[in-house]
């Protein structure tokens, strides 16, 4: 199983302190790492085939504090496709003037969709099949950008027809807002004012999170395993469709 | 004007002395950089809207011997479209289970071309515009990926449409080539054994290119102007298209 870890912000913000607690579950899971931040529009996005705990890339997302509201980053283990940077999550795809990103933990069985629009696999993973077929499914059921509300609606009925396929637990992200789908371990948290300090659950990093914050902000963090020790973490339950807008859970 | 810098060889290999004089051409491009390196169908990309001379990632690059067989890279100095993440060169898209790359140098006067097929550009620059009209023509033309020579073909055809409207210095690379087009300025330089040492036109850095290669690599390099002032280094017509493959000139 992989390791995936969200951030959802109401304000641009880093996630040096969360991914250094995602790199060192990666002794495990060590069959490459990627990282995609959204700022605006734009998007940056690192991979490496290598570790998160050795790649110099990871290095690099480590210790330089990029501002982003809206974040997804994966590390691998492989289960199905083979150790090479076209399988290395997340994948990117654009639709609509927008880029969107996904990243998924889990294993999907005999899912080989028929993908005749314009969206295809570049690698031969299970994981990058699924995103195909959804970006076509979307992209028939609305004619341009849906609200945040309007597209949760269409994942809610597109997603279970993946799901029974196997475990699918995703993050997907336009920038604009940050949904995830839990099938067996998905767990989030938000974070608003006052903010107090985070441990890391897998190191004894810890941050004073109201020093590098305003009383406005609001941040919510999904990951596969709660990050820190000492915060009020929630578990998905499995099933469980999630959007989070500006840095804390939708009704929606 | 923007500067590009192209890559196309026959066995993996680094781009950090050629990214190294790049960067040293970013005092006057300063409105970002970005470069993407193919690793067979995967894809690494970087970009940064800061100046490649002053870019963490940037620095990154210069260091980390990333071994590439094609490589699009791009320093911007904005003419159409502020400076942004989303505007920031080179573009990347998926056809037909590929990534292609797009980097532009030049400035296009009323390009406003239909675009009603899956392509749409995220930012707002007159670069991208044509990047998604080329890859809608291109899936119009072929039912999936075509040789070399076909796609040679297709793009003589399309790219003359869009050069009427001013410059239009292009790279493009799915892999498995490099394509490149000139309107007003861009240069080549094959190297091959016996390789011989090579100093930066822009820099004070040498390289022994014997020292780092095997007799059987053959590495081809493309760019805005010579990059190094002891090689070869042939000019392009207006107008000419040429294709790398295997790090030397096509005949295509």
């Amino acid at each position: 199983m992989c390791q995936l870890l969200g951030m959802n912000a109401n304000t641009p913000t880093d996630v040096c302190f969360s991914f250094a607690g995602l790199a060192q579950r990666a002794s495990e899971h060590k069959d490459g790492f990627g990282i995609a931040f959204f700022e605006d529009r734009g998007l940056r996005y690192f991979v490496d085939h290598h570790s998160a705990r050795i790649s110099p890339v990871a290095e690099l997302v480590r210790r330089y504090p990029i501002k982003s509201d809206n974040v997804i980053a994966h590390i691998r283990k492989a289960t199905q496709g083979r150790v090479a940077l076209e399988n290395t999550h997340p994948f990117v795809r654009e639709l609509w003037g927008r880029y969107w990103v996904f990243a998924h933990n889990g294993d999907l069985k005999h899912f080989q969709p028929r993908l005749h629009a314009a969206f295809r696999p570049v690698g031969d993973t299970d994981s990058e099949r699924a995103f195909c077929w959804l970006m076509q499914e979307m992209a028939k059921a609305h004619a341009s950008v849906p609200t945040v509300a309007e597209l949760t609606h269409t994942l809610r009925e597109l997603v279970p027809a993946i799901a029974a396929h196997g475990n699918f637990n995703l993050l997907l992200s336009n920038g604009q807002a940050l949904w995830a789908h839990c099938s067996t371990a998905l767990a989030w948290v938000e974070r608003a004012h006052p903010f107090c300090a985070a441990t890391l659950a897998d190191d004894d990093i810890s941050i004073d999170l109201a020093a590098a914050t305003t009383p406005q902000d609001r941040v919510a963090v999904v990951a596969t395993e709660p990050m820190t020790r000492d915060e009020a973490w929630a578990r998905f339950a499995p099933g469980e469709l999630r959007v989070f807008v500006d840095g804390r859970a939708s009704a929606c």
